[in-house]
């Protein structure tokens, strides 16, 4: 709520009207280099979630006791991973931004910037349900303002026509945060295979690509 | 100190003078880069001071007892987001940069660069005087610096004509500084609430910003 | 697999098709920007395995006992240097990429973002087999995934004629993995003397860069 | 040494030549952000020497106790802020650069990137002889490598003729590298005044430049 509001009121209003992306390529390229940044950034701190054991017999063994933290690493490096290219594919579709999707990207970010900390509690605490749920909120978070982006750029005429983001809400968009709500409810009860019920999304996706291209290849 | 007399005198005299915008525009985006990316390292380091609990029997009341950590996250993760768009515009409407400029840019990226340290003691320790006035005091730090930046390269003549950035000082610049610096006799006997009164400054911002539409149309 | 299996089937059928670099320099670059800043990332927080004692009677002894900790900086510090000098060349020839290719290439990086891991464990479990073998592992990780990509963008057509990775697997790409692999059984029983095998791979890029000079030169 | 004969020897013949920087401004613009976020990340990392005190009494006496802490940050920002002025202003005379220029330039940036480390040292033993010389040692090693890139440059032809790096040794690289190199002795008897014999750095930057424009006012 800070940003948005700073953000949206304490620009002149020259500088709100939409800013083209061919017109200011430096700033566009600026706000998508700085979100990239927080990618980047994120998906390399992850590593800082897995500890040096500290006066260790039996390395070997410690080591795979922390198998669960592994699985968190690699897990949220794909999170994070997929997360950078639907943002990737979302900005090379825009034909310009102004401030109120800044802001909404900014609140994104803080999510995706969280993931270090959910990711490292969920390695840590893998079969405890307070662990697996901030973990599946914060996915829930970031899906949720991914798709208020989409949908405030493509109501202000931002987004490029005929693309497929101009299209409104889509399947995938629905699937993922879905997927996670669903699964909360189940961390209360059987938190350490919650990230089975997660798999369920790339298999939905894989059934949601075939049929469309059935579709465009029927067209 | 150390920075500004090491630049302003460890140049050669060709070198110090101002460089066009357009003339090098790779030396100009090399210095926005930089800058973006202490903004961008600085956000996502904030996640840092989100410590993973170790040996706790309650993990779900553990989480809910450090709710200041989270909201000294987010709040911080607003100002930052702020800073950076507030920087982005007055980058964008500089003409060209000196190495005095550049130093004061350095100051300033010093004091943001300092964030994560004052929101995580912030988090931690909310209630107590010191946290409360070490953040208090960080941003009135930022503020002034962002402020001589701006008074800088207004009177060098590095600032566009008719810009925003070339009217002298705005009430936007002496809002924030002014409502944080109000805030640090206050911190020393209510700490805990303090941070309510950072909130004037949203508020005010919209005043200010309704108020110069209103003139705008006027004129 | 998260991520290729995500990557491969979430796009539509446009979208997979091979992006030209020309035709797409934006996108291309924000790879590029993106793989550095992990590399750039992770080089960095190499910095963070080096701990600060606390509580020490005698700094100067207690800096002297970590020298495996100087000495695992200092070799991944030029292992991930070298790793990105690699990438730069690999990226130098490319004619454009597509979906799996970014895929291989986030899998590549989860490899390269661990080091810091695994290098830090190296640093203080130096003479431990686990550590030993661990950082072994990593490395032959990251080479396999980078011959992966190699290999995939070659037979895709992706790699630009004529060009050194035009030719198929070369001797350097084999000698990595190869020593690597075979100095984890060395671990097992002389951990503390295994990185001196790792010094064979310097000595026969020397020889194998020293013959096809030669080669070249016949010719 | 490991990287500089891996790059050195593992390129094949046609990639060592040197490489114009019009030519390939791609590559070029690469090595330049690469170091650029080394420097970025460095810099914002060293805010992570500032511990939060853990459940402590007093904390705003605690908070003054850090002094020489804040003292590092402070002096470790403008440090590693120079060193960037400077490694921006010899790019900017750079025609191309080579393997080797490259590999220097590596070994280089593991010096900074090693900053956070030696300035959290010094901030938590200002007091003790090995905190400083490791402080001192590490500029010593910072300046005599970037000295080694510019001399390596000049000699390969790699420098703008005429231009400031192409008449040789300044004044300045030499003054760094030997103040430093002095107060390492004045440590091990003084250490916590060390840091006023560093204040000499900045006053003989300044006795040289205003005779340097002496000189050419003269001229």
């Amino acid at each position: 709520v800070g940003v948005s509001v700073r953000v949206a009121t304490g620009e002149p209003a020259q500088a709100r009207s939409v800013r083209d992306r061919e017109g200011s390529e430096i700033e566009f390229s600026r706000v998508v280099a700085f979100s990239d940044g927080v990618f980047a950034i994120a998906i390399t701190l992850l590593v800082l979630a897995l500890e040096i054991p500290v006066g260790v017999d039996d390395l070997g063994q410690e080591l795979r006791d922390r198998g669960s933290e592994f699985f968190a690493y690699g897990l949220s490096f794909a999170v994070i991973g997929s997360l950078w290219i639907d943002h990737h594919r979302f900005f090379g579709v825009l034909k310009g931004f102004d401030g109120r999707l800044m802001a909404l990207n900014l609140v994104y970010l803080a999510f995706v910037a969280l993931v270090p900390f959910s990711s490292s509690l969920l390695g840590s605490y893998a079969s405890q349900s307070p662990a697996v749920i901030v973990y599946a909120i914060n996915m829930v978070a970031i899906s949720v303002t991914f798709t208020l982006q989409i949908e405030y750029a493509r109501r202000a005429g931002l987004v490029e026509p005929g693309s497929e983001y101009d299209a409104g809400l889509t399947a995938e968009s629905i699937v993922i945060p879905a997927v996670f709500a669903v699964s909360i409810p189940i961390a209360l009860e059987v938190p350490g295979e919650t990230p089975y019920v997660w798999l369920a999304i790339p298999i939905l996706m894989r059934i949601i690509d075939a049929r469309r291209r059935r579709l465009s290849r029927g067209g």
